[in-house]
């Protein structure tokens, strides 16, 4: 699909309007001009001059925004079956550790990769995205922790979306884990490997924005804030893995920096609902890791709901804490686990991912937006998040081209 | 695939012996013969006679038996996707009631599809299951709770074997539920309708194994036990459906029939293990259903374990409970939610799913054995259940044929 066309037949979920749920449009249409957005809404008020456009019947079909994957950690090198098999049959945290297992393992696994090792690994997991929908896909960094490797791992993000038909957001994550090399030095690490590779990734052109893990086993507070300051020198935005395991204040702080997102959120309170709020941030629901460590910790979907904070949906998908390739699962999981609404999980994965990666052009069917677009077979758009482990996907359409 | 061939250059993890993890063995070969595994083994062991076979290698990929969901209710009408909404909207039980939800809507939706709609709708369900690799499926009736239409699931059922190359194993679960017309007269439904109707589906040789749903909100074990003598009176194997909820007795009673299997177990005893490990009877695990009703007792595999009682696993695949049609997720759901290892998930969709079904010609790589066969692009058999929302197959063989 190139050039100018009309698609018809459709049910839209445009998710671009409130006044009804979905922002549905039954027996819809849709202009694209040049892989962009030019019309949607009702068929009979399509113009005469769209009208003329090559027009394509999607009999009756579910037309969604091109889901979009708003964090993940696709590219590392090896796995971490053998640690998830060891853990169930009875090992230790420090039998596992002994055994060269947790993000260690990782680490190692990803410095001692190539480019094209880590391009190649994270194609299969980019494409079980892509078979689902997935015409935005969010790469972190964070399992080199050195500076050769995380830039490594970004120019493997980039490198994906030119071998994909997919747009690849990039997200420097050196303020993940302090390596081994630096174990106690915390703030040498920013100081000396974090910061500096960050500098290096954004005059190479890889950093798209900027995260980091505050958590009592990874950064305290003030040690992210250095690296979201050095972010701000550098115009680039902020997001942050915050209050996940525990309360530490990262919502706050990240907050305080206007981050796009904060992400995990489990342990995060009215406060920090209110701020976010106050911010603009979306808070990036991530149920896959919840179910993997089997956290019991509900994020505070109510308080968001109160206090019109965003809410996203995304996998996490990573070796350890969740191995989940899959939105439409994750849709499922965020229903099941967290009881929202399937609208909201549906707007998880467009309107506010798109959000919560500063993209002005995705995730709504509207015009002006890129044509991103997922037609389902589905009756209605609730199914999305009904089913477990079944993909209706019936055709993927990426900036207008199928 | 047809004709005599050798399967090289694969990681067999064939179930088929305790004395080694998976039964695992490395470089191994498999020769199969009219649909038939007629040797198995390590490749230098390969007889001179099968070593002039066709060869075809598979380049060190992990083979494991064809998985086999030994516990599915695929056929039925409409999808419950609007009371899934009602109810993450804050609906009551009564308001979705009262639209029309719950298992009366799916029962009217059974009774009026046609047996061609019946078909056309379970395809897309079995399909999925296929794409992972099943090579055997069960497949209940239970949403007619009429005679014609409990026929009619069933035929259903037998069409699919024909029209998909998979063994499509039916079980009649007349007693699943009483239907609206006989409110309040269980026994009657069971004796007018339930019984009859068993005797003529088994009449037309539409009947592997009798089902029923012990529990508060269904049928008494004095019930069952009627249905029950009625398919020992027709020779056929029984299974059921108990403690599910709660802690009904039926599981000591299907134990007391020689029942192949008593399924879901949430709530059975260690009494129960007992009887269970006396009888043979396998313990069908159904984590979907578990994890979409929010269910928060556990199934007790230490006593499982500790008894000798095989456990499996399967979808459970319905529209209300469980619409779920992913082996691989229920794996990793039975290692994630119950703790069960990566082996104790494989076993549970190969070599005890067949028991469950009572298949002494599946379920494992073994000569002797149908040549039903898994290919999989993965590195250990841990993986397979350690990724969530992946499919690596690579190759599904069922009876010889790819
Ligand atoms: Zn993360
Ligand atoms: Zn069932």
């Amino acid at each position: 699909m190139t050039g100018d066309f009309v698609l018809t037949g459709a049910r839209l979920a445009t998710m671009a309007s409130t006044d009804t749920p979905y922002g549905l449009i039954e027996d819809g249409a849709v202009a694209v001009s040049d892989g962009t957005i030019v019309w949607a809404g009702p068929r009979q008020k399509l113009s005469a001059d769209n009208s003329a456009w090559e027009q394509r019947d999607l009999g009756g079909r579910l037309v969604t925004p091109g889901l979009i994957d708003c964090h993940t950690h696709i590219v590392f090198g090896g796995n971490r079956a053998m640690e998830f098999e060891m853990r169930l049959n009875g090992a230790s945290y420090e039998e596992v550790a002994r055994a060269g297992g947790g993000i260690v393992s990782t680490v190692s696994a990803t410095r001692t990769a190539s480019l094209d090792d880590l391009v190649q690994g994270a194609l299969p997991r980019l494409d079980a995205l892509i078979a689902e929908g997935a015409t935005v896909v969010e790469v972190k960094s964070g399992y080199g922790l050195d500076r050769d490797t995380e830039l490594n791992m970004l120019r493997a993000a980039r490198r994906l979306g030119e071998l994909r038909p997919v747009t690849v957001k990039t997200t420097f994550l050196g303020a993940h884990a302090a390596p081994a090399e630096y174990k106690g030095r915390d703030d040498a690490y920013i100081d000396e490997v974090c910061i500096p590779a960050l500098r290096a990734a954004h005059a190479e052109g890889l950093v798209d924005a900027v995260d980091g893990f505050c958590e009592n086993i990874a950064f305290a507070p003030a040690q992210i804030e250095r690296v979201f300051k050095a972010a701000q020198e550098l115009g680039l935005p902020v997001k942050l893995h915050a209050e996940q395991l525990s309360h530490q204040g990262g919502t706050a702080l990240a907050a305080q920096y206007g981050a796009l997102s904060v992400d995990h959120v489990e342990y995060a309170n009215e406060d920090d609902a209110r701020a976010m709020a106050a911010s603009g941030s979306v808070a990036v629901i991530l149920p896959g890791a919840f179910y993997t460590i089997r956290e019991t910790q509900e994020p505070p979907i109510g308080h968001f709901r109160t206090h019109g904070v965003p809410m996203a949906l995304a996998t996490d998908c990573n070796p350890g804490s969740s191995p989940l390739t899959s939105l439409l699962l994750t849709m499922n999981m965020g229903c099941t686990l967290f009881r929202m609404t399937p609208e909201e999980a549906l707007a998880g994965v467009t309107r506010n991912a798109a959000r919560a990666l500063g993209l002005k052009d995705r995730g709504q069917i509207a015009a002006g937006m890129r044509a991103d677009l997922a037609v389902w077979d589905v009756g209605t758009p609730g199914e999305l998040a009904y089913r477990i482990g079944f993909n209706p996907l019936h055709t993927r359409i990426h900036e207008g081209k199928q």
